[in-house]
Protein backbone atom coordinates (compact mmCIF):
# COMPACT_ATOMS: atom_id res chain seq x y z
CA UNK A 1 0.00 0.00 0.00
CA UNK A 2 1.38 2.91 -0.55
CA UNK A 3 2.41 5.57 2.21
CA UNK A 4 -0.07 8.32 1.47
CA UNK A 5 -3.50 5.86 1.66
CA UNK A 6 -1.41 3.91 4.66
CA UNK A 7 -1.54 7.38 6.37
CA UNK A 8 -5.62 8.02 5.40
CA UNK A 9 -6.23 4.41 6.67
CA UNK A 10 -4.35 4.89 9.97
CA UNK A 11 -5.74 8.29 10.53
CA UNK A 12 -9.22 6.93 10.37
CA UNK A 13 -8.45 4.69 12.71
CA UNK A 14 -6.95 6.35 15.48
CA UNK A 15 -9.76 9.21 14.79
CA UNK A 16 -12.07 6.56 15.80
CA UNK A 17 -10.58 5.30 18.53
CA UNK A 18 -9.44 7.90 20.32
CA UNK A 19 -11.54 11.04 19.09
CA UNK A 20 -10.09 13.27 16.24
CA UNK A 21 -9.83 16.08 18.70
CA UNK A 22 -7.11 14.00 20.91
CA UNK A 23 -5.08 13.11 17.73
CA UNK A 24 -1.82 14.19 16.50
CA UNK A 25 -0.34 14.65 13.21
CA UNK A 26 3.07 13.31 15.01
CA UNK A 27 0.69 10.37 16.43
CA UNK A 28 -0.03 9.44 13.04
CA UNK A 29 3.40 9.23 12.13
CA UNK A 30 4.93 7.75 14.83
CA UNK A 31 1.95 4.56 15.02
CA UNK A 32 3.02 4.33 11.01
CA UNK A 33 6.73 4.25 12.06
CA UNK A 34 7.41 7.63 8.88
CA UNK A 35 8.98 10.52 10.14
CA UNK A 36 6.54 13.54 10.55
CA UNK A 37 8.48 15.14 7.61
CA UNK A 38 7.50 12.08 5.51
CA UNK A 39 3.84 12.52 6.47
CA UNK A 40 4.41 16.58 5.49
CA UNK A 41 5.21 16.00 2.12
CA UNK A 42 1.77 14.23 2.04
CA UNK A 43 -0.56 15.69 3.94
CA UNK A 44 -0.05 19.14 5.73
CA UNK A 45 -0.84 18.28 8.94
CA UNK A 46 -3.94 16.55 10.32
CA UNK A 47 -5.75 19.66 8.95
CA UNK A 48 -5.26 18.43 5.46
CA UNK A 49 -6.04 15.02 6.41
CA UNK A 50 -9.76 15.39 7.75
CA UNK A 51 -11.66 16.83 4.40
CA UNK A 52 -10.03 13.61 2.20
CA UNK A 53 -11.30 11.12 4.59
CA UNK A 54 -14.76 13.34 4.94
CA UNK A 55 -14.53 13.14 0.95
CA UNK A 56 -14.44 9.38 0.95
CA UNK A 57 -17.21 9.34 3.67
CA UNK A 58 -19.18 11.78 1.56
CA UNK A 59 -18.81 10.03 -2.02
CA UNK A 60 -19.87 6.78 -0.86
CA UNK A 61 -22.38 7.45 1.97
CA UNK A 62 -24.13 9.36 -1.07
CA UNK A 63 -23.90 6.81 -3.48
CA UNK A 64 -25.07 4.47 -1.13
CA UNK A 65 -28.53 6.64 -0.07
CA UNK A 66 -29.09 7.62 -3.61
CA UNK A 67 -29.78 3.47 -4.55
CA UNK A 68 -33.06 3.17 -2.87
CA UNK A 69 -33.99 7.19 -4.35
CA UNK A 70 -33.48 5.10 -8.20
CA UNK A 71 -34.67 1.84 -7.22
CA UNK A 72 -36.80 1.25 -4.91
CA UNK A 73 -36.25 -2.07 -2.77
CA UNK A 74 -38.45 -4.84 -1.03
CA UNK A 75 -39.27 -4.90 1.80
CA UNK A 76 -36.48 -7.08 2.88
CA UNK A 77 -34.15 -5.11 0.93
CA UNK A 78 -34.63 -2.09 3.01
CA UNK A 79 -34.33 -4.12 5.95
CA UNK A 80 -30.49 -4.86 5.18
CA UNK A 81 -30.44 -1.18 3.53
CA UNK A 82 -30.47 0.20 6.67
CA UNK A 83 -27.32 -2.30 8.04
CA UNK A 84 -25.32 -1.04 4.80
CA UNK A 85 -25.85 2.49 6.08
CA UNK A 86 -25.25 1.97 9.80
CA UNK A 87 -21.98 0.27 8.55
CA UNK A 88 -21.09 3.38 6.73
CA UNK A 89 -21.48 5.37 9.35
CA UNK A 90 -19.56 3.38 11.67
CA UNK A 91 -16.57 3.33 9.48
CA UNK A 92 -16.18 7.12 9.63
CA UNK A 93 -17.44 7.73 13.25
CA UNK A 94 -15.40 10.03 14.34
CA UNK A 95 -16.90 12.39 11.92
CA UNK A 96 -20.38 12.04 14.15
CA UNK A 97 -18.51 11.88 17.39
CA UNK A 98 -17.61 15.48 17.67
CA UNK A 99 -19.89 16.76 15.21
CA UNK A 100 -20.35 20.24 15.89
CA UNK A 101 -16.87 21.08 17.20
CA UNK A 102 -15.52 19.29 13.30
CA UNK A 103 -18.10 21.40 11.39
CA UNK A 104 -16.87 24.38 13.30
CA UNK A 105 -14.03 24.19 12.27
CA UNK A 106 -14.33 23.28 8.76
CA UNK A 107 -16.79 25.42 7.41
CA UNK A 108 -17.04 24.31 4.18
CA UNK A 109 -17.91 20.50 5.20
CA UNK A 110 -20.82 21.90 7.22
CA UNK A 111 -22.45 22.82 4.00
CA UNK A 112 -21.66 19.51 2.61
CA UNK A 113 -22.84 17.56 6.11
CA UNK A 114 -26.15 19.19 5.80
CA UNK A 115 -26.44 18.63 2.12
CA UNK A 116 -25.58 14.77 3.10
CA UNK A 117 -28.76 14.71 5.85
CA UNK A 118 -30.81 16.45 3.20
CA UNK A 119 -30.11 13.37 1.36
CA UNK A 120 -30.66 11.34 4.03
CA UNK A 121 -34.37 12.76 4.33
CA UNK A 122 -35.09 12.40 0.75
CA UNK A 123 -33.83 8.44 0.88
CA UNK A 124 -35.91 7.84 4.00
CA UNK A 125 -39.14 9.69 2.72
CA UNK A 126 -38.66 7.77 -0.77
CA UNK A 127 -38.47 4.66 1.22
CA UNK A 128 -41.65 5.46 3.11
CA UNK A 129 -43.24 6.92 -0.19
CA UNK A 130 -42.68 3.24 -1.65
CA UNK A 131 -43.85 1.19 1.38
CA UNK A 132 -47.06 3.42 1.39
CA UNK A 133 -47.42 2.76 -2.60
CA UNK A 134 -47.13 -0.86 -2.23
CA UNK A 135 -49.81 -0.78 0.66
CA UNK A 136 -47.19 -2.15 3.00
CA UNK A 137 -47.40 0.98 5.57
CA UNK A 138 -50.68 3.27 6.27
CA UNK A 139 -49.69 6.61 6.54
CA UNK A 140 -50.61 9.78 5.02
CA UNK A 141 -48.09 12.13 3.01
CA UNK A 142 -48.17 14.46 5.78
CA UNK A 143 -47.00 12.01 8.89
CA UNK A 144 -44.37 10.86 6.13
CA UNK A 145 -42.51 13.99 6.56
CA UNK A 146 -42.37 13.68 10.61
CA UNK A 147 -41.28 10.15 10.09
CA UNK A 148 -38.64 10.76 7.58
CA UNK A 149 -37.12 13.07 10.25
CA UNK A 150 -37.14 11.04 12.79
CA UNK A 151 -35.72 7.75 10.74
CA UNK A 152 -32.82 10.58 9.80
CA UNK A 153 -32.36 11.52 13.21
CA UNK A 154 -32.40 8.03 13.92
CA UNK A 155 -29.54 7.23 11.61
CA UNK A 156 -27.61 10.43 12.17
CA UNK A 157 -27.30 9.82 16.08
CA UNK A 158 -28.10 6.38 17.42
CA UNK A 159 -24.51 5.35 17.89
CA UNK A 160 -23.82 8.50 19.84
CA UNK A 161 -26.83 7.81 22.07
CA UNK A 162 -26.41 4.47 22.44
CA UNK A 163 -22.40 4.93 23.59
CA UNK A 164 -23.48 7.69 25.84
CA UNK A 165 -25.50 4.87 27.30
CA UNK A 166 -23.36 2.29 27.63
CA UNK A 167 -19.76 2.94 25.94
CA UNK A 168 -19.01 -0.77 25.61
CA UNK A 169 -21.42 -1.76 23.18
CA UNK A 170 -20.17 -3.98 20.68
CA UNK A 171 -20.16 -2.30 16.66
CA UNK A 172 -22.09 -4.84 15.58
CA UNK A 173 -24.70 -5.04 17.88
CA UNK A 174 -24.61 -0.99 17.89
CA UNK A 175 -26.03 -1.70 14.11
CA UNK A 176 -28.31 -4.42 15.09
CA UNK A 177 -29.89 -2.00 18.01
CA UNK A 178 -29.88 1.03 15.48
CA UNK A 179 -32.18 -0.83 12.32
CA UNK A 180 -34.33 -2.38 14.59
CA UNK A 181 -34.46 1.42 16.32
CA UNK A 182 -35.49 2.79 12.61
CA UNK A 183 -38.17 -0.29 12.09
CA UNK A 184 -39.82 0.59 15.31
CA UNK A 185 -40.37 4.06 13.94
CA UNK A 186 -42.13 2.44 11.38
CA UNK A 187 -43.82 -0.31 13.07
CA UNK A 188 -46.96 1.44 13.82
CA UNK A 189 -47.88 1.90 10.53
CA UNK A 190 -47.40 -1.64 8.91
CA UNK A 191 -50.89 -2.59 7.77
CA UNK A 192 -52.32 -5.99 9.24
CA UNK A 193 -50.84 -8.66 6.60
CA UNK A 194 -47.48 -7.13 6.77
CA UNK A 195 -47.27 -7.02 10.94
CA UNK A 196 -45.62 -10.70 10.26
CA UNK A 197 -42.36 -8.83 8.52
CA UNK A 198 -42.24 -6.28 11.45
CA UNK A 199 -42.42 -9.69 14.00
CA UNK A 200 -39.63 -11.27 11.87
CA UNK A 201 -37.19 -8.13 12.30
CA UNK A 202 -38.23 -7.81 16.29
CA UNK A 203 -37.19 -11.77 16.62
CA UNK A 204 -33.69 -11.74 14.41
CA UNK A 205 -33.12 -8.80 16.37
CA UNK A 206 -33.40 -10.79 19.79
CA UNK A 207 -31.35 -13.42 18.65
CA UNK A 208 -28.51 -11.12 18.63
CA UNK A 209 -29.28 -9.73 21.35
CA UNK A 210 -29.03 -13.24 22.80
CA UNK A 211 -25.87 -13.88 21.25
CA UNK A 212 -24.14 -11.52 23.13
CA UNK A 213 -25.21 -11.66 26.57
CA UNK B 1 -25.58 40.00 41.61
CA UNK B 2 -22.37 38.48 43.32
CA UNK B 3 -18.79 38.28 41.37
CA UNK B 4 -19.09 33.95 41.67
CA UNK B 5 -22.76 34.05 40.46
CA UNK B 6 -21.85 36.54 37.60
CA UNK B 7 -18.92 34.20 36.57
CA UNK B 8 -20.97 31.52 36.12
CA UNK B 9 -24.12 33.55 34.46
CA UNK B 10 -21.77 35.12 31.53
CA UNK B 11 -19.25 31.66 30.96
CA UNK B 12 -23.16 29.70 30.10
CA UNK B 13 -23.72 32.58 27.97
CA UNK B 14 -20.63 32.60 26.13
CA UNK B 15 -20.05 28.33 26.24
CA UNK B 16 -23.74 28.60 24.43
CA UNK B 17 -22.97 31.25 21.70
CA UNK B 18 -19.09 30.37 21.02
CA UNK B 19 -19.15 27.18 21.90
CA UNK B 20 -17.51 26.00 24.89
CA UNK B 21 -13.78 24.56 23.37
CA UNK B 22 -13.68 28.62 21.81
CA UNK B 23 -13.85 30.00 24.87
CA UNK B 24 -11.21 30.99 27.16
CA UNK B 25 -10.57 31.85 30.84
CA UNK B 26 -9.16 35.49 29.81
CA UNK B 27 -12.41 35.90 27.60
CA UNK B 28 -14.58 35.28 30.63
CA UNK B 29 -12.83 37.57 32.44
CA UNK B 30 -12.88 40.07 29.85
CA UNK B 31 -16.35 39.94 29.27
CA UNK B 32 -17.23 41.03 32.95
CA UNK B 33 -14.27 43.50 33.30
CA UNK B 34 -12.52 41.76 35.91
CA UNK B 35 -9.21 40.74 35.79
CA UNK B 36 -7.59 37.45 35.26
CA UNK B 37 -6.78 36.89 39.47
CA UNK B 38 -10.36 38.07 40.23
CA UNK B 39 -11.94 35.29 38.36
CA UNK B 40 -8.96 32.84 39.46
CA UNK B 41 -10.08 33.79 43.10
CA UNK B 42 -13.12 32.35 42.76
CA UNK B 43 -12.89 29.00 40.30
CA UNK B 44 -9.07 27.59 39.63
CA UNK B 45 -10.28 28.45 35.26
CA UNK B 46 -12.84 27.24 32.87
CA UNK B 47 -12.06 23.81 33.74
CA UNK B 48 -13.92 24.43 37.65
CA UNK B 49 -16.79 26.35 36.18
CA UNK B 50 -18.29 23.61 33.86
CA UNK B 51 -18.70 20.93 36.57
CA UNK B 52 -20.91 23.95 38.72
CA UNK B 53 -22.62 24.45 35.65
CA UNK B 54 -23.12 21.18 35.30
CA UNK B 55 -24.43 20.54 38.61
CA UNK B 56 -27.56 22.99 38.30
CA UNK B 57 -28.26 21.73 35.04
CA UNK B 58 -28.21 18.11 36.68
CA UNK B 59 -30.22 19.48 39.92
CA UNK B 60 -32.85 21.58 37.38
CA UNK B 61 -33.52 18.66 34.99
CA UNK B 62 -33.76 15.88 37.40
CA UNK B 63 -36.46 17.59 39.01
CA UNK B 64 -38.18 18.23 35.76
CA UNK B 65 -38.17 14.56 34.61
CA UNK B 66 -39.02 13.10 38.06
CA UNK B 67 -42.21 15.30 38.33
CA UNK B 68 -44.48 12.97 35.54
CA UNK B 69 -43.26 10.22 37.25
CA UNK B 70 -44.28 11.01 41.12
CA UNK B 71 -47.57 12.31 39.38
CA UNK B 72 -48.77 11.26 35.94
CA UNK B 73 -49.76 14.67 34.02
CA UNK B 74 -52.87 15.25 31.92
CA UNK B 75 -52.72 14.55 27.99
CA UNK B 76 -52.37 18.71 27.43
CA UNK B 77 -49.70 18.79 30.74
CA UNK B 78 -47.64 16.44 28.87
CA UNK B 79 -47.59 18.62 26.09
CA UNK B 80 -46.75 21.48 28.08
CA UNK B 81 -44.14 19.22 30.06
CA UNK B 82 -41.93 19.02 26.77
CA UNK B 83 -41.92 22.69 26.02
CA UNK B 84 -40.25 22.61 29.84
CA UNK B 85 -37.76 20.04 28.81
CA UNK B 86 -36.72 21.93 25.81
CA UNK B 87 -36.50 24.68 27.64
CA UNK B 88 -33.71 23.49 30.34
CA UNK B 89 -31.70 21.79 27.74
CA UNK B 90 -31.48 25.03 25.45
CA UNK B 91 -30.51 26.54 28.33
CA UNK B 92 -27.70 24.73 29.14
CA UNK B 93 -27.48 23.48 25.32
CA UNK B 94 -23.31 24.17 25.50
CA UNK B 95 -23.55 20.38 27.42
CA UNK B 96 -24.99 18.83 24.32
CA UNK B 97 -23.22 20.62 21.63
CA UNK B 98 -19.75 18.37 22.24
CA UNK B 99 -21.09 16.06 24.08
CA UNK B 100 -18.79 13.00 23.65
CA UNK B 101 -15.19 15.23 23.62
CA UNK B 102 -17.14 17.10 26.87
CA UNK B 103 -17.67 13.89 28.76
CA UNK B 104 -14.40 12.24 27.46
CA UNK B 105 -12.56 15.21 29.45
CA UNK B 106 -14.86 14.94 32.38
CA UNK B 107 -14.95 10.86 33.16
CA UNK B 108 -17.08 12.22 36.43
CA UNK B 109 -19.43 14.25 34.32
CA UNK B 110 -20.08 10.90 31.72
CA UNK B 111 -21.53 8.81 34.33
CA UNK B 112 -23.47 11.94 35.93
CA UNK B 113 -24.46 12.10 32.09
CA UNK B 114 -25.70 8.44 31.41
CA UNK B 115 -28.12 8.84 34.14
CA UNK B 116 -30.01 11.66 33.37
CA UNK B 117 -30.78 9.60 30.03
CA UNK B 118 -31.95 7.30 32.31
CA UNK B 119 -34.03 9.15 33.79
CA UNK B 120 -35.16 10.52 30.58
CA UNK B 121 -35.74 6.99 29.32
CA UNK B 122 -37.96 6.41 32.81
CA UNK B 123 -40.38 9.22 32.29
CA UNK B 124 -40.57 8.47 28.98
CA UNK B 125 -41.43 5.31 29.63
CA UNK B 126 -43.31 7.00 32.39
CA UNK B 127 -46.04 9.23 30.73
CA UNK B 128 -46.29 6.51 27.56
CA UNK B 129 -47.96 4.49 30.59
CA UNK B 130 -49.85 6.47 32.18
CA UNK B 131 -51.09 7.39 28.45
CA UNK B 132 -51.85 3.93 27.90
CA UNK B 133 -53.34 3.04 31.06
CA UNK B 134 -55.91 5.98 30.66
CA UNK B 135 -56.46 4.53 26.98
CA UNK B 136 -55.41 7.48 25.33
CA UNK B 137 -52.82 5.62 23.24
CA UNK B 138 -53.12 2.42 22.37
CA UNK B 139 -49.53 0.20 22.57
CA UNK B 140 -48.17 -2.87 24.01
CA UNK B 141 -45.58 -2.56 26.91
CA UNK B 142 -42.91 -3.83 24.52
CA UNK B 143 -43.22 -1.14 21.91
CA UNK B 144 -43.15 0.85 24.70
CA UNK B 145 -39.28 0.45 25.18
CA UNK B 146 -38.76 1.21 21.83
CA UNK B 147 -41.22 4.53 21.60
CA UNK B 148 -39.32 5.59 24.98
CA UNK B 149 -35.91 5.41 23.35
CA UNK B 150 -37.10 7.22 20.42
CA UNK B 151 -38.45 9.84 22.40
CA UNK B 152 -35.39 9.89 24.78
CA UNK B 153 -33.44 10.67 21.58
CA UNK B 154 -35.52 13.10 19.93
CA UNK B 155 -35.25 15.23 23.21
CA UNK B 156 -31.40 14.50 23.52
CA UNK B 157 -30.59 15.39 19.58
CA UNK B 158 -33.21 17.27 17.95
CA UNK B 159 -31.78 20.43 18.12
CA UNK B 160 -28.38 19.91 17.57
CA UNK B 161 -29.95 18.07 14.57
CA UNK B 162 -31.97 20.64 13.79
CA UNK B 163 -29.21 23.16 13.96
CA UNK B 164 -26.70 21.11 11.16
CA UNK B 165 -29.47 21.33 9.06
CA UNK B 166 -30.19 25.07 9.06
CA UNK B 167 -28.34 27.11 11.32
CA UNK B 168 -30.22 30.05 11.51
CA UNK B 169 -33.83 28.57 12.99
CA UNK B 170 -34.59 30.47 15.93
CA UNK B 171 -34.38 29.02 19.53
CA UNK B 172 -38.26 29.32 20.45
CA UNK B 173 -39.04 27.71 16.65
CA UNK B 174 -36.52 24.88 17.87
CA UNK B 175 -38.74 23.83 21.03
CA UNK B 176 -41.78 23.90 19.10
CA UNK B 177 -40.16 21.55 16.67
CA UNK B 178 -38.86 19.22 19.36
CA UNK B 179 -42.02 18.90 20.98
CA UNK B 180 -43.97 18.36 17.81
CA UNK B 181 -41.49 16.05 16.64
CA UNK B 182 -41.96 14.00 20.12
CA UNK B 183 -45.66 13.89 19.48
CA UNK B 184 -45.24 12.62 15.96
CA UNK B 185 -43.77 9.47 17.63
CA UNK B 186 -46.84 8.95 19.54
CA UNK B 187 -49.26 9.92 17.01
CA UNK B 188 -50.08 6.71 14.93
CA UNK B 189 -50.36 5.20 18.77
CA UNK B 190 -53.39 7.38 19.79
CA UNK B 191 -56.65 5.93 19.86
CA UNK B 192 -59.49 7.31 17.46
CA UNK B 193 -61.31 9.66 20.20
CA UNK B 194 -57.78 11.40 20.67
CA UNK B 195 -57.16 12.04 17.56
CA UNK B 196 -58.54 15.39 17.40
CA UNK B 197 -55.63 16.13 20.27
CA UNK B 198 -52.82 15.50 18.33
CA UNK B 199 -54.61 17.48 15.22
CA UNK B 200 -54.65 20.49 17.72
CA UNK B 201 -51.19 20.13 18.52
CA UNK B 202 -50.58 20.17 14.87
CA UNK B 203 -52.75 23.23 13.94
CA UNK B 204 -51.05 25.12 16.98
CA UNK B 205 -47.49 24.16 15.35
CA UNK B 206 -48.31 25.07 12.22
CA UNK B 207 -49.72 28.49 13.57
CA UNK B 208 -45.98 28.80 15.27
CA UNK B 209 -44.18 27.67 12.04
CA UNK B 210 -46.36 31.09 10.50
CA UNK B 211 -45.27 33.51 12.58
CA UNK B 212 -41.56 33.09 11.93
CA UNK B 213 -42.30 33.04 8.36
Amino acid sequence: MKTRERILQTSLLLFNEEGESHVTTLEIANEMNISPGNLYYHFRGKEAIIPELFDRFEHELTSILKAPIENPLSLEDNWFFLYVVFEEIHEYRFIYRNLSDLLQRFEVLHRRFSRLLDLKRLTAKAICTSLMQKQIINIDEEEITQLADSITMTITFWMNFQQLRTSETPSHLLMHQGAFQVMSLLAPYFTEQHREFYDGCHAFYQEALKEVS
